[in-house]
């Protein structure tokens, strides 16, 4: 038998096919044309099915099961989009349509918790029970492996690691808190502090690589600032690999885990976070839970999405 | 067959004869005599279990299992008790040792995680999936069950939210760290807020009722300052209501769960927590996962302890 996963995006749809070990074997990439609404947003999901099948040349009845990575919130048991920025829809029960229009049996997973699906069973988790995948990107998200098993909780809502509120009274974040992770550590956080940076020197590197625009800054000007050697660029990646540093002691302490993964943008340039995250990291965890724990980077970089859906549609093999 | 469960505490060893429905049908109290040293802590467990069964008049050959809580770190895969506050010990193969000296299979867990346990599946938890039981007392700690089994991590020592951070600079916990929830939340919390204001204010109620002797402040002096009108007394309840709403806020975000249970001396006077308890909650908590959660008492009350004990040699039947 072969499984379809389908990595949903507010721009892209990409599904791909996998054999029984999870290779992928073919792969479609579509528009999501998300600005066209609901029934467009569909149709381009099962044509990228299509494209699959078409391809590979494999029939409908081979295909076990498919598992759709989204974006959130979600429920992952009944299968219902509550409601995702960057697709215009509400309430939408996709796995019901999915399984409706092509007669297969469908998961539906929030895109975090499958890419740590992908990282657990493809990637960089493969060789451990417990794990934690981290995103640092425009936001921070999170999927928790425990005992092999995807933390989802009661509906689906589990793993929601970005909003945990480590400066109470900090910057408000774009959930409506204040001093979550996210608002603290992420590219978001980053590109603010690197603006305050530039309202209070006109003069600086950052403003002269902005040509003194707040719109042109963000995370990536930042750490290119901070590699030409620019102080207050360094010591703004600094506090972000501080607060990320308390964030991952938090996870530690709580979940007694074997790996971190690290994926996302950001942590690209995690050189210049790491002093002050593995600093902050010694200082904030129980040391018992902190020697326990190896800090690694995701293996399955751009494909980790689609991977990770394809590791929701084998859940029957792999477990959740 | 029968169920034993051993409570290990600092100062007494509960011991109690548990039927395959979880019943408390003889126990035994003994004195831990801690300061006398491993082979008289080991000698006392192993009377209270003589007790139990001789008083209970049932064979030892009618045992299926002794789960044994106790004070940590330790380790519940390998049984080995690394070292606690309360008892004069390190590296302790506790489960091996009282295996080989009754002859009866044994399992530990830390008395947060038994706690939980017990919970779970005698008290509170009892119609849930997913609970995390928190007590507030000296310290906080807690016991996280997902998918009706108890969260232990790598090597067991999962579940300690007391030393999630939440207020980074924040006064110092006993655990080394700074601005832990056990920092500003726990009855540890509220005693030195209680001194701190002493202090301030040598004219105050909590001046008169302490004498003036910052010795004699602790959380049910504060609790009663605060019942008696005591301004300074009120914000500092409000104060550790609003922290612990934040580290409660946190775990909803992370674990999606269905009940928080609240036991422990601190939450008795919960009535003055409360306001800017659920206020803190309503400000940082994800909405659709808050709406999702109840918040409740522990039932077990004074028999948590031991009842968790029994929920954790009864794994085979309950699940962990």
């Amino acid at each position: 038998m072969y499984y379809l996963g389908v990595d949903l995006g507010g721009t892209k749809i990409l599904t791909a096919l996998a054999d029984e070990e999870g290779n992928l074997l073919e792969r479609s990439n579509v528009e999501t044309e998300a600005a066209k609404g609901r029934e467009v947003i569909i149709k381009n999901i099962l044509h990228s099915i299509d494209n699959v099948l078409d391809n590979s040349g494999v029939n409908r009845s081979e295909i076990a099961k498919i598992g759709i990575g989204s974006p959130g919130p979600l429920n992952s048991k009944t299968g219902v989009i509550y409601e995702t920025a960057n697709l215009p829809w509400k309430n939408v029960p996709l796995t019901d349509i999915i399984q409706e229009k092509t007669g297969l049996p469908a998961n539906l997973e929030n895109d975090a918790n499958a890419a740590a699906r992908g990282e657990k069973w493809f990637g960089a988790g493969r060789d451990v029970d417990h794990m934690i995948y981290v995103t640092v990107s425009t936001g921070i998200g999170g999927g928790i492996i425990i005992d092999r098993s995807i933390l989802q909780g009661k509906e689906g809502a589990g793993g929601e690691i970005g909003h945990m509120i480590i400066n109470p009274g900090g910057p408000t974040c774009g959930c409506g808190n204040s001093g979550c992770m996210e608002a603290m550590a992420s590219g978001t956080a980053i590109a603010r502090m690197g603006r305050e940076a530039l309202a209070e020197d006109k003069n600086g590197i950052i403003a002269e690589m902005s040509g003194s625009d707040p719109e042109k800054i963000d995370a990536i000007l930042i750490a290119n600032a901070a590699k030409k050697g620019d102080q207050k660029a360094q010591e703004i990646y600094n506090t972000a690999g501080y607060y990320l540093g308390i964030g991952m002691a938090n996870l530690i302490n709580i979940f007694n885990t074997e790996k971190i993964v690290f994926g996302g943008g950001v942590m690209k340039d995690h050189d210049l976070l790491n002093d002050s995250f593995m600093e902050s990291l010694q200082e904030n965890a129980l040391q018992t839970s902190l020697k326990q724990v190896e800090i690694c980077n995701a293996e399955l970089k751009g494909d980790v999405g689609v991977q990770g859906a394809v590791a929701v549609a084998m859940e029957d093999i792999l477990g959740k």
